[in-house]
């Protein structure tokens, strides 16, 4: 297999999976710090999701650090199969999540305009929308390129 | 490069790119068709978005028909290319206002109770939702397939 900046067991697939576990958790405590999170459900799937990519990035960080440390190549077409599956489900539930909350973020705040009526922490839950898309711009980086390892057989 | 079904030029191919035209349309359709829907960003931009899925996928459809007709390959790394970086596109897009129009089709039926209340029409809503997820379920089938042709070449 080819070796690709981001690929498994090296230097910038760590530091990969380090990016999306740190804005994973940035979105899920933003969220969990803005009061009335909890009536909607898309805000605690987003909380989900995110948990979800935190377990799975560190992980494979762990991974990362394991194989770097004893130089062992985790580019097995097994391995790499498995990493390709996680990566693209994570990637669709963090998509898939961030989306939906950013669509009850819009509402509020562009068609309803509750958030300067009502007092809802918009700010908070925008920026933890956002943090959200940085993740799954990240995840959806490392996606294709376990894709395009394994396809590269 | 392989011969996989629903691989551009093939029949298979070209009855994966009607089928995401067909509900793509349903979806636009539906969505029309509830009175109200103006009013939410969200059902606008799905409408945005399903309206680009079929544009897209019939501009496909087309260039199907055409290379079956005349019997040439359209597995060019090229065309490939173009498909894999449209299909990605689309489907991201597509999964994006899926899932926003969903966190809101959520948000009024079983956070806010609005669909008893205020009369909406969820029905219409929740079933054009339902049409734009499979829909980006076929796209998201096609995506995965040009991308494994391109990468095995």
């Amino acid at each position: 297999m080819k070796e690709l900046v981001g690929s498994p067991g090296t230097k910038s697939g760590l530091i990969l999976r380090l990016a999306q576990c740190a804005f994973a958790t940035a979105s899920i405590a933003l969220m969990v710090s803005a009061a009335g999170f909890s009536n909607f459900t898309a805000f605690c799937y987003l909380i989900a999701s995110m948990g979800l990519q935190v377990l799975w990035s560190f992980g494979l960080a762990c991974l990362d650090v394991y194989a770097l440390r004893i130089k062992r190549d985790l580019q097995s077409p097994v391995l790499v199969s498995l990493f390709v599956v996680g990566d693209w489900v994570t990637a669709t539930l963090s998509l898939a999540a961030a989306c939906s909350s950013a669509g009850i973020v819009v509402l509020y705040s562009h068609d309803l305009g509750f958030c300067k009526k009502h007092y809802y922490p918009c700010a908070k839950y925008e920026l933890s929308v956002t943090f959200a898309f940085i993740t799954w711009f990240l995840i959806a980086l490392s996606s294709h390129l376990m894709f395009w390892l394994l396809a590269s057989v």
